[in-house]
C-alpha cells in the first residue's frame, strides 16, 4: 500500500521510464534577439537552482543566424549567416563562441559541462537566399534550387522555402543539417513551420524525422507551431517526441482557459515518449526585449492552474521567463516536487467532468499514478471563489481515502471527498493514496 | 501485489461500485413484435444460465402498445393502446398478463421473482392520437393538444409528438408516465428519439430526466438512438445512465470496424454511473421475426473483437439474440469471467495507438484495473493474420511482467511484450499483474 | 421610332402576351382570419377602381377551413372542415355562401361577375385529421393513411402531412382536390409548404403540378414560401407560374433592401409564363386583425422603390392591404400606368451596377421594353439624398436620347444622362425612347 | 423595321460603342517560349486576313523576360532580365529588337504599323530577385525589400512577390512599370495572379488599376487567372476591362460544357467596357512547343458551339492557335461576320432554359441586338443528334417572324419556331428580324 504521506517525486522514477522533457527556452523572454550571454546565464541558474527538480534542456529559439534581430519581430527578406552548403550557422555577433566555424559546439559544450542538455530552433526547409543564389548541398550534386518546393513558404517568416521530398538531393540536405547539429552536440531540435501545416507538408515532416533519427545522436524532436491537427495524432506520435497543441501561448486568462478544451481532446494521445505540448510557461521575466521590467500578467492562482493542468496532462514543461530575474514566488512554482512528480508519473489522465457549480465553473481531472495511487485536480475556471467538496465516487473511488493537496502540502485522512477552497482561476491538486 | 493468476472477476467488485448495466433486449431478435412469452422465456434462460455472470436486465423494446406489429417495421399512423390520461399501455393481445389495467406489473413481478430486473422502451413525447383527440393529462387541467410541440416528430416513427417543456402540463404528463412505470415495477427505461436529436430536443431531455429521477423508484435511463453528439457529453452524463454512440448496430464488420473510432472519442466520458453505449450485441439467434433460422453473421473472431472492445471500453452489455436458441459457442462468449470482469473493472481506458504493422492494421487499447493491475487489448482490424509482439514499454510498463490472455486463459511469466497470434478481425485481451 | 412621349401601358400589350399575375391577397391584412365579407368588399373595390389598370386576381389566403382562426396565428392541431373524401372545405361560419356543400363556388361566381378572377390558398399534403381517422380518397380504394408521407410535416403549421408520390392513391388524392377546385371555378392556386422545401419534397411538387395541369381548368400555380432555391430554377419554371424568392415580405426597409440581391440573382429566370415572385406589396391597411388602425410602415419613397423594383424585375404584383381602407396615396401608387406597363413589358431586366457614389449607395437596373425603347431604374439604397447623373453609356446607349421619368411624368429631350434627385430609399424609373 | 436579310455586322457598329476586345495571344500555341519571330508572323497574318473582321490585339504572353523558357513549363527560381529599377525587361535572345534597352518599343511599333494593337503579359508584384538583392525603385527612396508583401506568392510560379499597398514605395513601383510600358507603346496588359486571388489581394488590384489608369496611355486591363469570384463582380467592373471566369481553358468538351454554367452566372455583369472573359479560343495549331503537329481536339461542331456561346455572351475573343498554320476551316470559323456582329451587338444576353428534350440536353440563350432585332442560340449539349423546334413564345415573341441562321446563312420567313438539326455538341445561332 502506498503511503499517502509519501508523495511520489522524481526519486520515484525508474531510470528507463520515458518522461516529458523539461527545460528553458529563450522565446518568451528574448524573442528573435536571444544571445550567448543570456543563454549562459540561464543555463547557470538552472544548473544551480533547478536541475535537481528535473529541469534539463536549454533551448536557443528562432533567428540565431540573423545578425540584425532586435526583438520578437522578424526582419523580412533579411540576410542570414549561412555556410557554403546552404546551412544556416549562428551569427558570431550574437554568439561569439561560434566564430571560426565552430557553430554552436562551444555553447553546447558549456551547457553540457553544467550537467544540462542543449537545444536549438530550426525552420522547416532551406534558406531562400540559398535557393536564389543556387548554392550547393553537401553530399549531393543537386543545388538549393533543385530541391526547393516552389509554393511552400512559411506564412509568417520569410527565411525559408520548403524542401520537396520527391526531389533528388532533398534527403541529402536534411542529412547534412542534422549531421552538423550532431557534430555541435545538439540534444533537442524545436522545428518550426511543420506542425499545424499538415497535411500539406506531411511528407516533408516524415523525411525530416527519418533524417534526424538516423543522424547518430539522440535528439528530442519538438514540432511547432500549433494547433496540431487532432486527426493526425498518430503521425505526430510516430515522427516526433512532442508537438504543440496551441498557437503561441501567452500570459492571458482566455488562452489558459481555452487550454482545458485542447487538453481534454489530446489527453489520450500522451504516451511513452510522445507528448502533446501545451507550450512554454510564460512565467517570471518575459518580453525582456520590449522592456526590461516586463513580467507575466498571470496571477499566482493562474500560475498554479497552469502548472497543475500541464502536469496532470503531462505536457512538456519549458520555462519562458528569463531566469536571471527569477523571483522567489516563481522559483516556488517551479520547484514543487509533488507537482513535478505528477508531471512525470501521471498516467491515463483525462477530464472527469466540467460543470457549473455554485455559480462558478469547475473542472475535474484525474490520472493514475505510475507508482501507485491516483491524482485528481480540481480547477475553478469561473469568476467566483468557491468551497468545493467533490465525492470520491465521482472518481470511482468507493471508499474513504487518505490524501495530500500538493500545493499546500495539507493532508487529509479517511476522507470521502476532495475538499478545497478555491479563488477564481485557482486549482488544487491531490495525491490520493 | 496482485497475483496475475487470479484474474479479477465479478467477485472482485465492491458492492458500492457502479458498473455498466448488463442484460437482454428484445429488439435484435423480435423487432416491434416482441410478446410476453418470448420475454418470459428469455428471462428464465438468463436466470438459469447467465445471472451469475452479471446479466441482469430484461428489456421489452419498442411498440408494446401496438396490436398489429408483426416484425421490425413500424405501421404508420397505427392505433395504439392508451389509457384515458394519454398514456400508452401494453397491448393485451401480445401481453396477456397486462389485462384488466394491470399494465406491465405482472410481467415485472415475474422477472423480479427470477432475481432479475425489468425494463421497457418508450418514445420521447406524447401519442399523436392523444393530441388529435385532445385527451386528458393526469394531474393537470391541460390536455394533450396544449403540451404537444407542434413541429417535433420522430423521423422514423409516427406514434408521437414531442412535448414542449415550456407549456403548462408538460411536466405533469412526464410525471404521470413515470408514476405509472414505477407502479408497474419498472427498473430500466430505454427512451428513444432523444439522443442524436440534441440540441433541438435538449430541454425535453432535461425535463424528462428530472421527472424520471423524482418518480420515487430507481430506474436506469438509457438514451437512443445514436450517434450521440460528442459536444453534448456533459449533458448526457448529467441526465442519463447510458447513451448510444452509434445508430443501430448490426452484425456486419464495417459497423464493428467503425466502432473503434467512436470508442476512441468517447472513452474519456465513461465514468461513475454514466456510460457511452456501443449498442446491443447481435449474437446468436437474431431477426427471428423474418426467419426463425436467422443467426448472427459475425464470425467467432469478430464476436471476440466485439466483446473485447465493448468490455475494455466499459460499454453496457445487452444481448440481442433470442436466448431460447442460444448455442454453446454464444454461451461461451457471454460467460467469460475475465472479460466480464474487465467490463466492470476497467478504468481510464483509451486507445494507445493504431498502426499498419506487417501488412495489417493493429489497434492497441489499455486500461487500468480497479482492483490492481492493468488491461491491454490488441485488435487485428485488417485482413491479414499476424503474429504480434508489442513491447510493454508501449504501455509505459518499463519492466517485465506476468500476464494472462483472457480468451485463451494462457499465462505468461516475466514477459517484456504482449504476444498473440491473431486471425483477421480477431482480438486478444490481457490482464497484466 | 417609338415616341418617348407615349409611354407604353397596358394598351400596348398584345393579347397573346403572357404577363405576371396582378391582384389582391388577404394575408397581409387579415392573416388566417379572412372572411367572405372582406373578400367581397375588396373584389368590389378592385372592380371599380383597379381593374382597368390590370389588377385581376382576388385570392383567399390560408386557413379558410378553420372555424376558430382569429388573426395571423395558427391554432395547433385544430379541427378543420373536411368532406368525406379527406378534402378541406370552407368553414361556413366565415364563408356563409359555402353552406350546403357549395364550397367556394358562390364566391367565385361573384368575383367572376365583377370581371375578376378567383384564387385560393392550399397547403401541400393531406389533412392530419384525415390520416388519423383514416378517411377515404375519392376515386381510389386507398385511404388517407395509405398515402401520407410519414415524416413530412410543415415546420410552422400542424394541419397536414405530406403525400408520398410513390404510394398508390397519392395521385388520385391530388386529382380529387383539383377537380373540386375546378368545379368551384378557381383560377389561381397559392400552394404553400412546397417552395423552399425542395429538394426534399421535389417529387410531391412534380405530382401536384401534373395533377393541377390536367384538371381541365386553367389555374395559375403559385409556390410558397420562399426563399426558393436558385439551383432549382429550371424545376420551378417547368412546374409553376410563379414562386416566392423570399420568406414573407413585410414593411421594413431591411427586407426591401435585401430584395435587390435576390432580384439580381433571379432576374435571368423570368420568362414567358414563369415569374420569380418578390411577394405581396404590404401597402395601405395591413395587419387589420391586430388593430384596425395598422398601416404600412413604408415611406412613400420606399413604396416607389418597391413598385419600381418589382415592376422592372417583372414580379407578380399582389396587393396586401385591405382596399376597403385604401387612401389616395396608395391608389396613386397602384395606378401609375407607366410603372404597370413596365411590369408587363420589361424584358431581359438585370442590375447594371451597384456603387457607392456621393456617400450613398446607388443601384442601377435596366431592361428592354417589349414594344420598343428601354427602361432604366435608379435606386438610392443609402441613407443620404443625392443628385444623380448617370451617363447613358453606362446603359450602352452611345447617343443622346429622349426619355420620361415614370413617377413624375417629367420628360427630357436629347439627354446624355439619367438625371434625378433622390431622397434616401427613393427610386426613379425612366422610359427611354 | 430591321430587314432580317441584313444581318448586323461590324459595319453596324457606332464608333463610340465599347466592344469586347478581339485578338491573338501566344499562350495556347507557344506557352512560356514565345519569341519575336512568332509574334511578327502572327501579326502579319492578322493584318492580312483577320483585321477587317475585327481582330486587333497581338498579345505576348508570360515569361518574355526569361532567357531559358522552352515550353509551357516554368523554370523555378530562374534568373530574369531586369533593369536597375527592379522592372522586368524582355530577354534580348528571344526578342532581338529589344536590345540596347529598347524593350518592346520596336515590336510595338511594328504591330502598330500593321494597323493593330500590342499587348503584353505581366505578373502581379515585384520580382523575387529584386527583393533578395534589394534593388532600387524608380521615383522612390524605398527598395524592393521595403514594399514586398512577405507571405504573398503565386501558387504556380516563382518569379514574384506581391507588393504591399500599405507600404511607401508600392505605388511608385507600379507607376514605374506602367510608365515603362506606356513608353514602349503597349495597348493591352494581361495581368496574372490577380483575379481568383481575391479577396486576399484585393487592395493590390485596386492600386495596380489606379496606377495603370493614370499612366497617360489607354491600355486594356485583363485579369487572370480564373475563375473570378462572382461576389466580387462589382470590383472587377470598376478596376478592369475583362477578367477570366475560368481557369485555363483547353480543347476538351467537359471544359466547354462547364462554360455554360459559368456564362449563365456571369452574363448579367457584362456591360459597357467590362467583360467577363471565357478565355482564349484553343483553335487551329496549338501547343506547338510540344509538337509542331498539334492541333485542337475540338470538333468543328464544338468549335461552332464555342464561338456561338462566347459571342452571344460577349466574351472577349482571343485566338490561341498559331496563325502561321491556320487552315481554311479555322479561318471560316473566325471570319463569320454574323457571329462576330453578335459578339459586338449582343445586349442583355442570358440563358432562357436548359432542358432534357428528346433524350439530349438542349440549352437556349437569347439576347437583344443593339441595332434592332433579337438573337437566339440553341445548343445541343447532349450526346444525341436532334431536330429542334422551339416555339418563339419561349423567347416571348408572340408573333411569327423572319430569321437567319448565322452559321449556315439559311433564312426563314414568317416562322413561329426556331428550327435546327443539331449534331451532338453543335449549335445554331439565329438573328430574328
Amino acid at each position: 500500500m502506498t503511503d499517502y504521506l509519501t508523495i511520489p517525486t522524481l526519486s520515484s522514477i525508474n531510470k528507463n521510464m520515458k518522461v516529458p522533457p523539461m527545460g528553458w527556452n529563450s522565446w518568451d523572454c528574448w524573442g528573435a534577439a536571444v544571445n550567448e550571454a543570456t543563454v549562459r546565464a540561464n543555463a547557470e541558474f538552472i544548473s544551480k537552482n533547478l536541475k535537481q527538480f528535473g529541469w534539463e534542456y536549454v533551448v536557443v529559439d528562432i533567428q540565431w543566424s540573423e545578425p540584425k534581430a532586435k526583438n520578437h519581430e522578424y526582419n523580412p527578406f533579411t540576410e542570414l549567416c549561412m555556410d557554403e552548403y546552404s546551412r544556416l550557422i549562428p551569427d558570431t555577433g550574437r554568439f561569439p563562441s561560434s566564430a571560426d566555424g565552430k557553430g554552436f559546439a562551444p555553447l553546447a559544450e558549456f551547457v553540457h559541462s553544467l550537467g544540462l542538455k542543449f537545444g536549438i530552433h530550426i525552420m522547416r526547409g532551406i534558406p531562400r537566399q540559398a535557393v536564389h543564389r543556387n548554392t550547393a548541398i553537401l553530399g549531393s550534386d543537386k543545388t538549393a534550387r533543385d530541391i526547393a518546393k516552389t509554393a511552400s513558404i512559411c506564412a509568417w517568416n520569410t527565411d525559408m522555402y520548403g524542401v520537396d521530398p520527391s526531389k533528388d538531393g532533398a534527403r541529402a540536405y536534411y542529412d547534412s543539417i542534422f549531421a552538423l547539429y550532431a557534430g555541435w552536440g545538439v540534444d533537442f531540435i524545436k522545428c518550426d513551420d511543420i506542425c499545424r501545416e499538415l497535411p500539406h507538408e506531411e511528407e516533408e515532416l516524415v523525411m525530416l524525422s527519418k533524417s534526424l533519427h538516423s543522424c547518430g545522436r539522440d535528439m528530442v524532436l519538438s514540432l511547432s507551431p500549433g494547433p496540431a491537427l487532432l486527426d493526425k495524432a498518430e503521425l505526430y506520435k510516430q515522427t516526433a517526441d512532442m508537438w504543440r497543441i496551441t498557437d503561441d501561448f501567452w500570459d492571458n486568462w482566455q488562452a489558459l482557459y481555452n487550454m482545458f478544451e485542447r487538453c481534454e481532446k489530446w489527453c489520450v494521445h500522451t504516451g511513452a515518449g510522445h507528448y502533446p505540448d501545451a507550450d512554454m510557461l510564460p512565467v517570471g521575466a518575459i518580453l525582456q526585449d520590449y522592456s526590461p521590467d516586463n513580467r507575466t500578467k498571470f496571477t499566482e492562482a493562474e500560475q498554479r492552474t497552469m502548472m497543475t493542468l500541464w502536469s496532470i496532462f503531462r505536457s512538456p514543461l519549458m520555462i519562458g521567463g528569463d531566469l536571471a530575474k527569477c523571483d522567489a514566488s516563481t522559483l516556488d512554482l517551479l520547484t514543487n516536487e509533488g507537482i513535478i512528480g505528477m508531471n512525470k508519473l501521471s498516467r491515463h489522465a483525462h477530464m472527469v467532468w466540467r460543470r457549473e457549480i455554485g455559480g462558478t465553473e469547475l473542472i475535474l481531472w484525474t490520472a493514475v499514478c505510475a507508482v501507485g495511487g491516483q491524482y485528481a485536480a480540481i480547477f475553478n475556471a469561473g469568476e467566483k471563489p468557491c468551497e468545493v467538496s467533490i465525492p470520491l465516487s465521482d472518481l470511482e473511488i468507493y471508499r474513504s481515502a487518505d490524501m495530500t493537496e500538493l500545493w499546500s502540502g495539507k493532508t487529509y485522512s479517511s476522507e470521502n471527498a476532495l475538499k478545497a477552497s478555491l479563488a477564481p482561476h485557482d486549482a488544487a491538486a491531490f495525491y490520493i493514496g
